[in-house]
């Protein structure tokens, strides 16, 4: 059985809580009031619901048809009219460039829109993903001339993207690299094999550009010798490129989205940006792509959550501990009488409003940044989204996935089974842990990247923003409840940063050892300040939605955010009992 | 790749370190001292590799066959031949009753071989699972006549066993069974609609033995007038009863175990146990059960870890941070050097060898408190049995499912392939946090009906063996590093303890917000106990053995013992924030 409706009346809530009129006071986006962005939010709602999620068990049973002879890649039935639909709706390229038949909408529309498509069918929506994430790259890094002949394409849908990063020998460390590129004319022949490539072969669109990491043959060792090409399917004379789909992956889900084992013989492709500063390029798609996969994990975590609520309004079982609750009239009581059907349902709810506010906050900051004309406005808003991006990355990936398991467990034994689709979201959605940088390297981004940068500058800003949501709040009796659990761990938050960089600066291992649990503290310190955020809009109007928020606020802050205690002890602890064994001492006698 | 080396050594330090003397020591297990019981662990473990695990992949992609007219169902290739070496090597009645041909041997040596079964083949290892849950049930609550009908075949595997409790409106909640036995002569004729059936029809073995919950005429309602009944697929005389499997469950894993709904029409049927007392036979079943369905979890989290080692000894990536380690003869290094590979790897290791330990400790207990003829022994094993089962099966599953998930993380993308199998693994294990009572059900049982039985004897028994472990190592000062955060945790846990029953007298909901939570703190401490009972053994002898086993405790003590510390405030956090919303505040907008 599969409910979704798509939270569109919490989106603009969001929306209004983080101050999405700094998004539509800006120049390029004087198109999208909040009345039309909310209005597109509705439409993107129906479209989801209405044609995405009818395909989404189809394609998970169905899977992908790989032919070894041509390497074409047939996708599940349905796949290639939704796909259309998309495309035709503008959706798409929703946020591309108007000047290249984009629809000029910020980026914060885009990630909600986003989510909506991937709580619906995360496999296709990942397809699109990925050519707004090449997109990005064309728009900062392409020649004016890539960008006219590729972006139109790209933005209204007619090609897709992908990003080939990966080899055998290498995943995290892609200083390993061993994609050739020989310069031939004003192009080059590359030579290679990629794995892990999503939507690397399909039949959705007329062609696919690939955007590939290789080495020139002048290049240094390692990631400073890594530049960036575009590989076409089909060049622009038509002719079939010498890219073939070798393989595809079996995966516990995501089963309709293809992941592909990609060879190239001397394949044409292109330069794009400067030779051997490749990573830059990557990186521009990648932090996009990184904030996405956040919101993908938000999106299972939210279609989960209305499936299991969805059986627990319908499922009796036992009495109420509570005599006064009881219905006479039935031999049982429905279950969400029971204080623990409560506890797994509220830990779902409060993080996941949570979740969605922290990856709105830092959509609205992608878009400042992006198009600000005041210089300060755009600086704090690009350091905000740097430093929120390996946090949403990483937290709400892992606790995304946590929340369909409990909403599998809500549903006992009919979430294990297929009837109810939660445990496809939670094979889906096991991979956000993994791809797009795994998230422990999220979390080495955060403490050894974000931490340091500009000393400390990015750090101090978050700072700041807690410590002016805290004095802001002093004259509003109502917000105490909330903001002095903030004030704790903020404070504990600012402690351990201190303690670490110490440690850090002695012992890097120290920082590796115990950044990932770090990154969790911080998430738990954001999350509360994210929802100091929404209770204060909450605050000024008494009705049902606004009282539901300070009830989940509470729950909060009195049944999540005491998490940090243990993460607090655990980053102390430090690395002195992992690294004292030997190899051999790991393995079972 | 399938990875798997069963844990014997580990295993025989477990057996020593928690007494296995006791066990040997009874006349019924004289045969089965510590040498015997260590070949036949090896024994098991040849089998469980060599014939068990090459069937466990092949299991999952195949699935089974159903057939909508005879209700036949088909196992996948190569488990039939698998069950049958299984059953001609005498390993399903291995602890049987030698006088029905049983093996005689310990329940502690069933568990011990059920974990490497279940590592190899959780699946196919279900069927003879059930069938010594029956098995018990018969010894327990059988006439002599229907043990020695029923017994023999059972124990020497020719027959299996089933357990039909949940009807479509009835999971958790069995009183409202609605199964019908009305008196037919010497038997009864049994009508109703079960689900949920593991290996309620398949082509195993001969005949299968169903163990039915329902209700005679004169029954009263609820609880309190379920009997249960014997409903053989083929009675005595050789005829087909009316049992059909109506359908198969589609499942997030154990693909390879049919789980099935069985209609009755009339069905021939043997009252076993007392008319309205059915729950107790039951419950003979279930405890057992259980505890082997944690020792599944663990088995799980066995073969997971020793495939992410095996994958990770392989992988090289990155640079070590301590440039001492790093290796210059090759362009990354092991990915072992890092800390956070370090951390996942010794969280799963930490926590397995204890859960391990634990499901060790109450399986002598079982052994002693059924078979011992000191009256004070016995009591006290059975209370320690009885508290510790529900630990076993809620603590365990969870753990166990989160370490698989972490062993995907190690293998990064690989892990969520098909390719190292862990994905399975990953699958096949969440169901254990449901079945034979979810994960909650067990936390009230542990803290509704364990903790105030006999006056909260149980939980004194528990905290006077570990006041004995803490006395008992002042004279050794390198057991103190261990015994002080045991101390911490004991004295918190004993407070709680006393908090909770005081808040439970006025208002069991709040009882009901925290069991889970509060089960989880009571596993943190008796893993601790665990720890120090196998610390206290590895002290003996100085080798690399038990070298490691010191480093691991120590890893518990300090980086998985602290996530008490949230535990205890969320258990004081109480039920408040969870009562306070109305179901339609749970909705998203």
């Amino acid at each position: 059985m599969q409910v979704y409706r798509a939270p569109v009346k919490e989106m603009r809530f969001l929306l209004e809580a983080f101050g999405y009129e700094q998004v539509s006071n800006l120049e390029p986006f004087k198109d999208y009031d909040l009345e039309t962005a909310a209005a597109l939010l509705e439409q993107a709602s129906s479209f989801s619901t209405e044609k995405m999620l009818p395909t989404n068990g189809v394609g998970d049973v169905e899977g992908l048809k790989w032919d070894a002879e041509t390497g074409a890649v047939t996708t599940p039935t349905g796949f290639k009219e939704v796909y259309a639909a998309l495309r035709d709706n503008g959706f798409i390229g929703i946020t591309g460039d108007t000047e290249y038949g984009g629809g000029g909408a910020p980026e914060t529309l885009g990630i909600a829109m986003g989510e909506m498509s991937s709580s619906c069918n995360k496999s296709l929506a990942m397809c699109p993903g990925l050519t707004r994430g090449l997109i990005e790259a064309l728009e900062a890094w392409g020649s004016d001339e890539q960008k006219q002949y590729y972006l139109p394409n790209l933005i209204s849908g007619t090609w897709s993207g992908t990003m080939c990063l990966t080899e055998p020998q290498c995943g995290t460390d892609l200083g390993l690299v061993r994609t050739k590129a020989e310069p031939d004319g004003d192009a080059y022949k590359v030579t290679g094999t990629k794995i892990w490539i999503t939507f690397g072969e399909h039949d959705l669109t007329e062609n696919i550009i690939h955007l590939v990491l290789a080495r020139l043959p002048d290049a240094p060792e390692g990631i400073k010798g890594i530049s960036t090409f575009l590989v076409p399917k089909f060049t622009a004379d038509g002719k079939r490129n010498n890219v073939k789909c070798t393989g595809l992956e079996h995966k516990m889900g995501i089963k309709a989205s293809p992941t592909c084992v990609i060879d190239m013989e001397e394949a044409t492709g292109y330069l794009i940006g400067t030779p051997h500063k490749g990573m830059r390029t990557m990186f521009t798609m990648m932090n996009a792509a990184r904030l996405h996969v956040g919101v993908e994990a938000i999106s299972g975590a939210e279609i989960a959550y209305q499936t299991c609520l969805a059986f627990a309004k319908d499922r009796r079982q036992s009495r109420s501990l509570d005599k006064s609750k009881q219905d006479k009239s039935a031999p049982a009581d429905n279950i969400l009488v029971h204080p623990d059907v409560r506890r797994m349902v509220l830990n779902q709810k409060s993080t996941t409003e949570a979740m969605r506010g922290l990856a709105f906050w830092a959509a609205i900051q992608l878009d400042v940044s992006r198009h600000s004309t005041d210089e300060k406005a755009k600086q704090e808003a690009s350091d905000l989204a740097a430093l929120l991006t390996p946090i949403i990355k990483s937290y709400c990936t892992e606790r995304g996935t946590a929340n369909i398991s409990e909403a599998i467990q809500v549903c006992g034994g009919s979430g294990y089974t297929t009837d109810w689709n939660i445990e496809q979201y939670y094979r889906d959605a096991r991979i956000t842990m993994i791809y797009e940088g795994t998230n422990h390297i999220q979390a080495l981004d955060l403490v050894g990247r974000k931490l340091p940068m500009h000393n400390g500058r990015l750090v101090q800003l978050f700072a700041a923003k807690v410590t002016e949501m805290i004095r802001g709040s002093k004259e509003e009796p109502r917000m105490a409840e909330f903001i002095e659990p903030l004030k704790k761990i903020s404070k504990i938050l600012t402690e351990v940063t201190m303690e670490l960089a110490g440690k850090g600066m002695a012992d890097p291992e120290e920082v590796g050892a115990v950044a990932s649990n770090y990154l969790n503290l911080f998430a738990l310190t954001a999350l509360g300040y994210v929802w100091c955020v929404q209770v204060k809009k909450a605050l000024e109007t008494d009705n049902a939605f606004n009282r539901a928020k300070l009830k989940t606020a509470r729950y909060y802050f009195s049944n999540v955010l005491p998490e940090y205690e243990s993460l607090v002890t655990l980053i102390r602890a430090g690395k002195a009992q992992m690294m004292a064994f030997d190899v051999e001492e790991l393995e079972t006698a």
